[in-house]
């Protein structure tokens, strides 16, 4: 790898505007603020879909005259500077994007969901081992304290060997229903690839098997409660009624792990704060002892504030309240905070090659697979 | 209905031990007592396995010498001025004693489970129907005041339409393998018909049916984490080691109601009190508010203290505490305390004619099929 690695970063906002609704939000949010604060990246190039855009973006966001302007990701691919490139735009686009840098044996991170199906994310896949890329996709709770802690308590074995699994989650954090802001409308719409079972629902499950394994025997149902949503702008203004919803609302698995051990999830929605005070609630029981996550209404991969993880370390041990955030990190991490710091959390893997906790093109196409099955199973 | 009821009781153990390995201690603790203090009831008869121990249980308990003795279910059956018989025994016994009162056209109390298998109990069904007979099944948290609550803050509309409904229950409160009491070991077989499927959770889902309303569609999972227990006495010495356990200790469901709501309801067996010191948590989830039910580990149908009921009755509005103790109810329920309260409710709603707050046979049979579905669906 060079030092530093010289990247090419694909979806940066081209204004500075902190709106939730501005595209390209995450990519100024988490990534460019930890490649421009580490040692480790440089970044040499930004392709937005036009040039005018991204020397727009290269100039608001203060990135120096020395960054590369593109318009198209086949010349961005073409720049023999660029080591990898970064893909952070909405998932109906990460195929046709990361296509030519993959051709051209660029690493690569993408966000996820990987591919809008799970066709493309195995194409893209072929091509990064037949080209020699290294991957990285944006399913960064594997990267996280959180989950790193949960598979060290269990490798330790003071829980004992996993017998069951059951988490409740409610779809807080994200509107119920009835509005929802233009431009996203791809969320609402199950063939999209970008739903509430792969994003919202994805992030979770990718967890769940990365510190349990996969499952044997799945069964699922889903259900969407609010079929009808208005299309709203910036300003609350409806743009577009009953506009047909096809996203799920609740989705529940269970079924036996490769492990042999129970496993059940179920995800809804509520039009409330959830009456629990709690997003996920996950817990873990083996043998010896039991964990529980807990974490408030918000997006599970990015690690929110308020996430407790608690634990009973062996049989008749008193329930631990457990520091998770005792991992030593670089500066660079150390500076990002929620929700994006475990953006950051993959790279600084990457770079250290802990293959474990961040997944490549080859994790995600097995998340895919998996939300696939949720789907099939489910009937839909 | 003559006034007092005249009731024979089948099951009351012989002395007054009050060591939860005596059988007969239910009838003990919750029937007899009761049946004793209420006004509309009658004890004027005991029936158990001979007539010497009838005579024993009657002197023991200070029943007084015009309580009859009866060695035979055919011969209480006989007895003209029996208008109820109460079946509180080990539920292999259930349908061989309950026959001959129902021949007779006696009305009956039959506790839970109602047969050994679906078969015994629709055959007893049928007898109460063809007999004119009046049934109870001993499915008590009917009865509870929690229940009720939980209708009636359903049917106020409180919490709109009832999208989804979500429980993680412990099987805690029982021992969770290793060593189990010689003389209940029919709980460990799957075909002895009073199982943890059947008892722990069945006594759940049959709450959960009588508050949601039943199953449309219906998938599940159950497992057995602990195959081998050793059979001991009440001193805790082995009798036999290594005994062959069928039961599950994880029951997981999911599924679609008939009113078109999800449901997901997983059961999981800790070694430990669980750790997030819960037994059930139920949430209901409506269109406008939301329902929580917290229990500590122990037995769901008898109303553990501790039991938290929280609810958010409408969009915006703030999270209660619901008093649901707040029943204006009899003295002689007043006096007795959990486990046997919801018993004594039972025979309440029956006086009162509250068909909806106790199952009859009828019901019951709904809920054996049930729970065989469950045992079906999970390839059992």
């Amino acid at each position: 790898m060079s030092s530093p690695i010289r990247v090419g970063l694909m979806g940066l906002n081209r204004n500075t505007s902190t709106s939730n609704q501005v595209p390209g939000l995450w990519a100024t949010k988490t990534h460019l603020p930890y490649i421009l604060a580490s040692p480790k990246f440089k970044l040499i190039a930004v392709c937005n879909s036009t040039i005018e855009s991204s020397q727009t973006a290269i100039k608001n966001h203060n990135l120096g005259p020395e960054v590369a302007a593109y318009g198209s990701p086949e010349d961005l691919a073409k720049d023999p500077n660029v080591d990898m490139v970064i893909i952070s735009v909405m998932v109906g686009k990460h195929y046709m994007l990361a296509k030519p840098a993959l051709l051209a044996g660029k690493d690569i991170f993408v966000e996820w969901p990987l591919g809008a199906s799970t066709a493309e994310a195995e194409e893209m896949a072929g091509l990064a081992k037949e080209h020699g890329c290294k991957t990285i996709v944006g399913l960064q709770a594997r990267a996280s304290p959180l989950i790193i802690k949960i598979k060290d308590l269990i490798s330790s074995g003071k829980i004992g060997k996993v017998l069951s699994s059951t988490v409740i989650s409610s779809f807080g954090g994200l509107p119920p229903g009835g509005m929802w802001p233009t431009g996203a409308e791809y969320y609402l719409d199950i063939n999209s690839g970008g739903t509430p079972l792969s994003i919202f629902f994805g992030h979770f499950l990718d967890s769940f098997v990365h510190v349990l394994g996969d499952f044997k025997v799945l069964k699922s149902s889903m259900r969407t409660d609010y079929p009808l949503v208005d299309i709203v702008d910036m300003s609350g203004n409806v743009l577009q009624k009953d506009y047909r919803k096809t996203t799920p609302d609740g989705i529940q698995i269970l079924g036996t792990l490769e492990s042999g051990a129970s496993a059940s999830i179920a995800y809804y929605t509520a039009t409330n704060p959830s009456i629990d005070g709690t997003g996920v609630r996950w817990m873990i029981t083996g043998t010896k002892g039991q964990i529980e996550v807990t974490t408030p209404e918000s997006q599970w991969q990015m690690g929110p504030p308020g996430t407790v993880l608690k634990a009973r370390l062996g049989r008749g041990a008193e329930i631990e309240t457990i520091d998770f955030e005792d991992l030593v990190e670089v500066k660079e991490v150390n500076e990002r905070v929620f929700p994006a710091v475990n953006t950051a959390r993959q790279y600084e893997a990457f770079v250290e090659g802990r293959t474990r906790d961040f997944p490549d093109f080859e994790a995600a196409v097995k998340t895919h697979k998996l939300l696939d099955r949720v789907k099939e199973e489910a009937g839909w």
